[in-house]
């Protein structure tokens, strides 16, 4: 039987019409459901999913502008050519984006996109085959074997048939090639690129699959890189005694800012309890005139979305956010979950809260430690909703006055699911707000926190003060999974928290903790007084003495030994060095020293490489930075570098032999800087 | 205000009747749902759950009566302390199985229960806070530390009021401890051992949280342990050119009994095309009396659920199964989804299958090779359902004929939905159905295969050869996470692989590549002929020459120098030997030559060691066999190996200086195999 190319093909008629009437795309759109969390048993499997914290369970956290490359094993049975796309979406938009994925080897695929908005997004992946390339490379492999092939001719030719199409420019390609063939029987007008790639996106996709859906948080900037000035406002007066106001805050701005840092963090600023008020040193009662403890909220002034009349009004804070923002500074506020016992929520909300057998008020205790300044509201109580509610409401007011981070206080001692909640449904909100877990707890449970949802978080950097003990936390934090969903806010003190190491008060110490937090955290901060020196303890105790959690403090910010210009120096880098404004893109170098740690940084595109070395004790020493494996941009590609250039001094040292000799002086300053000039 | 504990704990009334009208279990039901597959958002983190394959997407598999142990990250906010229990039943049933489950370090929690039957089971963990033990322990806490206790007490005589009994025993210690304190004041009532234990029972969990559910296929012993015999039916009689029968294959059992493998497995069983039969060695076109190729399934005969007229018929299979019962054997069958083009299907369902532009068939086909004596039903075709089932059927039709195992024949090629579908499907039925998956292809979707449902797979031992491939190959199997998912089927060649290091015929190569299979994976196997060293190649190919794929061979079984002893000994050692029947447990030991793999294996109470070691070279060698990190039960306790007995000889030499010298003389045996003595 003599074949007709035309009885067979002609049969199926190119019907143009779907071309109008329907958009490829949307009826894609029909057969894709990455929102189903359950993937489905289907002809791919979707495994190995990088990134994803917990399988999707939570989300992976990234920064706008920051590509987001997602690697998977895709594969199914059969040796047919695959395709697959990176679907994605802000979580309240409806429409997917697409991106095409590629094979990189052995069954695995990536694909990107930049995502250009802060904001909760959703990935997935759709996988199909390729029946048309499938076919193509058969027919080829066939052809080239020398076998007859005018029945498979037909076969392709038939599959063009079926395309539906994207777009009208595919559509004329297809028609046209297919035309060709039928008129010639030339059957390379089947194999050109041009209809593969109109084919690739105009054929069927019949088993069309999709992975489940993966959650991404897309942060500010902010979330990955900061530099942190705690400042507790009623002491920053000039007047001994006087206790300080915002207004007192807006002219400390300028010292701040000059110092270089990004964010303002204040303690607790709402009105302050009287009953069971501590008093100086956390006595039990506080002397007429003491101040008492900020983390006892509320007063007849009101409560948590209230200011404590001594610092100022609402409009005075209004008046130091804008302040702020002239200095390229941004307030972030601290919220504790507590009362005192002078609340108003206690007689609003009385069911809010526990009461003893003998009708008490139960008091926050952690036994045999009692806090009788303060009540903690009952996550479980009967109307815990309305409660949750109120605590919502209390974060949206201070967002509506301007304040974009939080640093919630002790979040490991609430219920988990209260936080996974009130961060979604803020971040809803507004996507630009950031919340930093303050606890210090177990490992899991600072890493629970920040899997649910906090932006950043306190770490065990406080304490680490060996080399090995420094880098193997820094491998821990930057490593897999950590650094999907960790991002760390190293504290070289805080006021409940004086470290051994820092109550020598010597100045070495002071630099090189301030050095390291700086340089190897993206997101670091001081509590003020540090760039004094200041280290008094509790004998015996890693506290401040005299802590001005419970008492006002004057302090001459220009005190002589001051490590003010320091401080200054390191923000400085940080700021002029993209590099140096991530954490996760930390790698150690080997320094055969067990008093020096060594390390590189590199911006994504490399163009920007910064190594550098910070002493752990007070001893001078020489020892060797290895260079050899750190290739940086310029000159067109990528090389070993050249020459460091110190980011303190400015001096310019040549690499040779792989690396450079250097000697570092602690006394004179604990850390060496460098960028690497190719 | 004095207070009477009488006054504030009896305005709570001890409600025993919900001792009788409830269960507390039945009760606690109501609030588990571990069947959802999303953990909904808690109180409680359940992270880093050991062991699970892809997050729970698909099953973990252990086999009857191992103990399976579950680890798990268990968290909340808080201080409180928590309790959680481990629950499991076969997917089949309602009702969950507990056990309690222990905090490990670090929130890392554990538990365990022995699965006592094989089938699919489901397993998940609930958690909840023991309200009672938090109060205790800070009551404790408060009392050492001298506080007055008075209202704390009545707290936790509070908490009793609130049990739910379980059982009347718990109910009865509750009331009467609550009673001894309320008339006497005595706080020690509270705090016995008895009363905690009941109110870890019987108090309410309102937080109860629970992780999703994770799949768990429970096998047979079988599935992890057997020597299997491959043998081709046809090629059975004792007369040359005589077609063998079930009959002849029933008179060589005694041989393979003796050998002592454990699994017959025979090439496809079914009626041979005549259509496009293939001839002699793979020929394009047969001669007449040429048998075909045992997998080129169908004729007028029947298709996949008849048996090849010359073999004999289903009573004679019947017979078969029956005498392999006698020789603690099992039947496996080989199942291969492709029809030659005289299956009754092609005339009974011709939409099952494809035909071209030109009417013709559309046979098999992985261009440029083409298979003309068989075409592949179409498992995409609009009849598809009718096909699935059809081939389900086949499945069943030999179970009931008391077939347990198949091995399928190119899985990789099919649909991984109708694997996933088809293995569920079938073990429903009958979970000691084991099957095998004949693919060797790309390693993730062998990978793949083994994570959807297959039993036990193919693996690439049969060509490594060199000690670091073997021993990586090895610890990736044995490794996370395949160790949990992949069971090996070592086998040293198939009737498709005659691999190049057997070509030379050589028997110290032989002897070491069925030791190497034997001793390290828990499943190996042998294809007939291997036993008797053929090793005549398709020159240049890793093929046989004169394959019994495509004629009928007959063989001197006993032919003067076969290694039968030689196997029968390692399979005497074998099932002597519970160590040697499983992979997960293998682990290499250091031994300083490239040609030697050293190793160990334990069984689970480590009461029987083997250590070994193996010649990859066919040099005699001296070397050391390090043991100083292996502990084996004995005497009461778990001691470093005081001697080693050769399992091949019964030999007995010390073990000094934390190892054994050995002399390794691959011309007398490639391998030494030692049990352990205490």
């Amino acid at each position: 039987m003599e074949l007709s190319p035309h009885r067979v093909v002609a049969t199926r008629i190119f019907d143009l019409t779907r071309c109008a009437s329907m958009s490829f795309s949307a009826q894609r759109q029909i057969q894709t459901r990455p929102g189903q969390q359950n993937q489905s048993v289907s002809a791919f499997h979707f495994e190995d999913v990088y990134p994803s914290v917990d399988a999707g369970r939570f989300a992976v956290k990234r920064v706008v502008g920051e590509p987001f490359e997602v690697w998977a094993d895709i594969f199914r049975g059969g040796h047919d050519i695959l395709a697959a796309e990176l679907l994605w979406r802000l979580e309240r938009d409806n429409n997917w984006n697409r991106a095409p994925m590629r094979l990189h080897e052995n069954d695995r695929w990536h694909g990107s996109f930049v995502p250009t908005d802060a904001g909760r997004y959703l990935y997935a992946i759709e996988a199909w085959t390729d029946e048309f390339a499938t076919w193509q490379h058969g027919f080829e492999l066939k052809q080239a074997a020398g076998q007859d092939v005018s029945v498979d001719a037909l076969e392709g030719a038939g599959l063009l048939t079926h395309a539906v199409f994207g777009s009208k420019k595919d559509a004329a390609t297809i028609v046209r090639q297919c035309d060709k063939y039928l008129e010639t029987g030339d059957t390379t007008a089947l194999l050109t690129s041009e209809l593969s790639e109109a084919m690739s996106r105009s054929q069927p996709r019949p088993d069309l699959a999709c992975s489940h859906a993966y959650p991404l948080v897309v942060d500010r900037q902010r979330a990955v890189a900061g530099a942190w000035y705690e400042m507790v406002p009623r002491s920053q007066s000039r007047e001994p005694g006087r206790h300080g106001t915002f207004r007192d805050c807006i002219e400390r701005l300028p010292d701040v800012a000059a110092m270089g840092f990004d964010v303002l963090y204040f303690t607790p600023i709402h009105p302050i309890g009287m009953t069971n008020r501590k008093g100086r040193n956390n006595a039990l009662r506080a002397n007429p005139g003491d101040p008492g403890s900020p983390y006892a909220i509320g007063s007849s002034a009101g409560g948590h979305d209230a200011i404590h009349p001594e610092l100022g009004t609402i409009d005075d804070f209004r008046d130091l956010v804008a302040a702020c923002k002239t200095h390229d500074l941004e307030i972030a506020l601290d919220i504790a979950v507590q009362c005192s016992p002078d609340h108003p929520w206690l007689t609003q909300h009385p069911n809010w809260f526990k009461r003893r057998p003998d009708g008490s008020m139960k008091f926050a205790e952690n036994p045999p430690k009692k806090y009788e300044d303060i009540v903690n509201p009952d996550f479980g109580c009967d109307d815990a909703g309305s409660l949750w509610n109120a605590l919502r409401d209390v974060l949206l007011f201070w967002v509506q006055n301007g304040v974009r981070i939080f640093r919630i206080d002790n979040p490991h001692t609430k219920p988990f699911q209260f936080w996974e909640w009130v961060i979604h449904d803020i971040q809803s909100r507004d996507p630009n707000v950031i919340f930093l877990a303050e606890a210090f707890t177990r490992p899991k449970l600072m890493k629970g926190l920040a899997k649910l949802g906090f932006t950043q978080s306190y770490t065990y950097f406080t304490w680490r003060t060996r080399k090995w003990e420094i880098e193997a936390y820094l491998n821990e934090l930057t490593g897999y999974p950590e650094r999907d969903y960790y991002r760390p806010n190293f504290f070289v003190s805080t006021p409940d928290i004086l470290p051994y190491h820092l109550q020598g008060g010597e100045p070495w110490m002071f630099k090189s903790r301030v050095a390291l937090a700086a340089l190897l955290s993206g997101t670091y901060g001081i509590y003020n007084g540090f760039e004094l020196l200041e280290h008094q303890p509790i004998p015996g105790r890693e506290e401040y003495l005299d802590s001005e959690k419970y008492e006002i403090r004057t302090r001459d910010w220009s005190k002589p030994g001051n490590i003010k210009p320091y401080i200054t120096a390191l923000n400085r880098a940080r700021r002029a060095n993209p590099a140096l404004q991530q954490t996760r893109n930390l790698r150690f170098l080997r320094v055969d020293n067990d008093n020096i740690t060594g390390f590189v940084k590199q911006s994504a595109d490399r163009s920007n490489t910064v190594v550098g070395a910070i002493a752990l004790s007070r001893d001078a020493h020489e020892f060797w930075l290895p260079l050899n494996d750190i290739e940086t941009a310029g000159n067109g590609g990528f090389r070993e570098p050249a020459a460091l250039e110190n980011l303190m001094t400015g001096e310019r040292i040549p690499v040779e032999w792989g690396g450079a000799r250097l000697w570092l002086d602690p006394g004179r300053d604990p850390a060496l800087l460098f960028r690497c000039l190719a």
